[in-house]
């Protein structure tokens, strides 16, 4: 198949790949600029990550945490809906393959990767089919249908063991996604689906919250994450910590102390992997083609100023990016997606600017409806006002008005009535 | 594999097979009855079917017009997810393939069979993989990511006739559902895609609506079929009636005059298939068993009260019962189930009850925002004031005043801003 040749115009091209946190505010920070911006991710829309959860736990419909790119950027922008695969550092060419199939060679003077994290199996990739990740929202709503699911076949299920492993829940990490999981599946346990079950003891539920570390939340201060720790348990998490996961099957998961041990072995229909952060695999190309080398886990090791060494024109920020080493988190990816834009402006204009600095705001997550952490500048907030901070800073990082009053207005109902509105099983039982 | 045995205990027990509007109204008609009620369903919720085409187009999310049926009908019903496959009407039997894959051998007192209608294609299931049709969410979500993708696929075209072909749009059947579906997709192109496509002229699109009869929406009076068709016209849609499909393939359709004359190509990215209604395949099943006929287009003909002849305590309602061939609408099964209900518990304390007695209230169609039609037992409405009919009687039939409350607030939304909130592809592009 012939490749389509993409070279910029007469105008200062800038081609952004990915529209996280990092890209989107890159790209829109272009918008008075004179420059053609050209957006490229994989998927039309922006993902608000941080409540990809209440995706997979019914609370939220997709819409709500995606607005849609075409929305948000408008006229003056470039879409192009494709899988950027390579980068040519030194003839400015980026490969996209098309949402069509077609592979566009897409020139630039400009370039900012914004690919975001992907997750890592530590070498055990045959593990992610049985143990799949949540990093898109297609992600999300399986996980959605594979947690409601779980409930009707333990309805049915004639012999105790696989009742009870219908009703086990494994989650693998206890990052914030983890953890955030773990307590939502936890309340449908004790709440939500109270009521509604006839043919089971919803008591018999378990929630596994598994992490290779001693604690959960590892980053956060010990005071945040024994507070986390014991406020799961009282919730009904059962916490696993300084386990190792050996192996995933099609049942369950083996997994044995991280200090060495014998094994055990846990039997759970549901298990989403959560654990393992790698930079997305077009990091690596691009570092490939410059000369440049990548950290552990891939990240590319960026200069000051955000840019790959060698090639002043080439930005990579966010989680694919290694800046001083900073936290893989939605505020580094963007501010450093609003300096960028600045950065860039103010090379066409000729005036200097100085290296990227971040300001740390601090980091969150949440436990329960009215349970979170937060460690703000060493202010550390838990319990309900923890979860007030919480939901204010993530409204105020949605995007779009409209979908800020439908997560509050969802957040209220679900917090209110323990119900969940979008307990949805997509696909019907074939036979 | 061995199939679960499972026969009904010392209360009487009342199978309900499809959780739409007969089934749904059947089965919570049994709330205080002396009953042990079992649904079975294959979705986990109750999908208020007319409003399908707005999750398809972006405005509403699928949770909204799906409550979870637990949540809906409580403790004291059982409710299996499954696919009842067979019935034995002589042994009271319904054979069910579960959601994990087992049989259960479904053992009844009372049966009711509320299984709605399927598409048809006229003996050409071939083309159901190029003309998906819209039943179910899952189709529904389907769809949009269909139709949002042609839009992306267009702006990336690099010849023309694959830019036409993708920004063609053909809905095949000038029912409710087919009008409502081309209104839609016309006003993306009028309204809501407008000022986000730099790449396209949105005036290029193209949204065909077919049908062999000679008319938009057969079943109504002429003056609201004329208004109806001059408006969507209006609007920008194509309506080409009196046309028969004759094939279709991955490119397109070809299709003829119904009353014989030369074929035409159309090449359309996205088809849809709001053609062709038969009773789903269950109700075969059902009469071969009994012993009694089905009508042409697969419905039992039922009882006045709506039982199998020469079997009392078999129930057939909605789309896939011909009762004195009765529209299959929302209405009819609404009623029936109703009735149903009354039926049983009647019998159960030794009443008697008169046969079913269908109050027609009438029927609408949705044009655009601003306009709809109604027949409502003579008196004939049209626009706004048909519009406001047409949308309080089917926030009257939403199950749930959460859902109310959100479906009112996203039309508000989408009318006043021409947006619409649930711009969502779910599946990455995958190189």
């Amino acid at each position: 198949m012939t490749a389509i040749i993409d070279r910029p115009g007469a105008r200062h091209r800038v081609v952004v790949v990915g529209a996280g946190f990092g890209g989107l505010n890159a790209a829109r920070g272009l918008r008075r600029a004179d420059t053609e911006v050209v957006v490229v991710d994989r998927v039309n829309h922006h993902l608000f990550q941080p409540l990809l959860y209440q995706v997979a736990t019914a609370i939220l419909p997709p819409g709500d945490i995606a607005p849609a790119l075409r929305e948000v950027l408008g006229e003056n922008y470039r879409v192009i809906l494709g899988e950027a695969t390579d980068v040519d550092a030194g003839n400015r060419i980026v490969d996209v393959i098309q949402a069509d199939g077609s592979i566009r060679k897409l020139g630039y003077d400009s370039l900012v990767v914004a690919v975001g994290s992907t997750d890592s199996y530590f070498g055990n990739d045959g593990w992610r089919q049985w143990a799949p990740p949540m990093k898109t929202l297609d992600d999300a709503v399986n996980l959605r249908g594979r947690i409601l699911r779980a409930f009707e076949r333990a309805a049915i299920a004639t012999d105790e063991a696989t009742r009870r492993r219908e009703m086990t829940f494994a989650i693998v990490g206890a990052g914030p996604t983890g953890v955030e999981l773990a307590g939502q599946i936890a309340a449908m346990r004790r709440r939500t689906l109270r009521g509604q079950y006839p043919e089971l003891n919803l008591d018999d539920v378990r929630v596994v919250l598994l992490d290779a570390l001693d604690s959960v939340l590892p980053p956060y201060t010990e005071s945040l994450r024994d507070h986390t720790e014991r406020k799961l348990r009282e919730l009904g998490v059962d916490v696993r910590l300084g386990m190792k996961v050996q192996d995933v099957d099609d049942q369950g998961i083996v997994y044995a102390p991280s200090d060495g041990g014998p094994t055990e072995r846990l039997d759970a229909a549901t298990v989403v992997w959560a654990a393992g952060v790698r930079a997305a695999p077009l990091t690596g190309k691009l570092a490939a083609s410059a000369g440049v080398e990548t950290d552990k886990k891939g990240r590319l090791v960026v200069q000051e100023d955000c840019t790959v060494p060698g090639h002043p024109e080439v930005f990579v920020i966010g989680d694919t990016a290694n800046h001083n080493d900073l936290p893989g988190v939605a505020e580094t990816a963007l501010q450093q997606g609003k300096y960028v834009a600045k950065a860039i402006r103010a090379r066409l204009t000729g005036e200097k600017i100085t290296p990227f600095r971040y300001l740390d705001l601090g980091t969150m997550a949440t436990i329960s409806a009215g349970d979170a952490v937060a460690d703000v500048r060493g202010l550390h907030l838990r319990g309900l006002i923890g979860k007030v901070a919480w939901a204010v800073v993530h409204l105020a990082f949605l995007v779009g008005w409209r979908n800020r009053a439908a997560v509050l207005a969802g957040w209220a109902w679900t917090v209110g009535t323990g119900r969940r509105t979008q307990r949805v099983i997509l696909e019907p039982v074939a036979s």
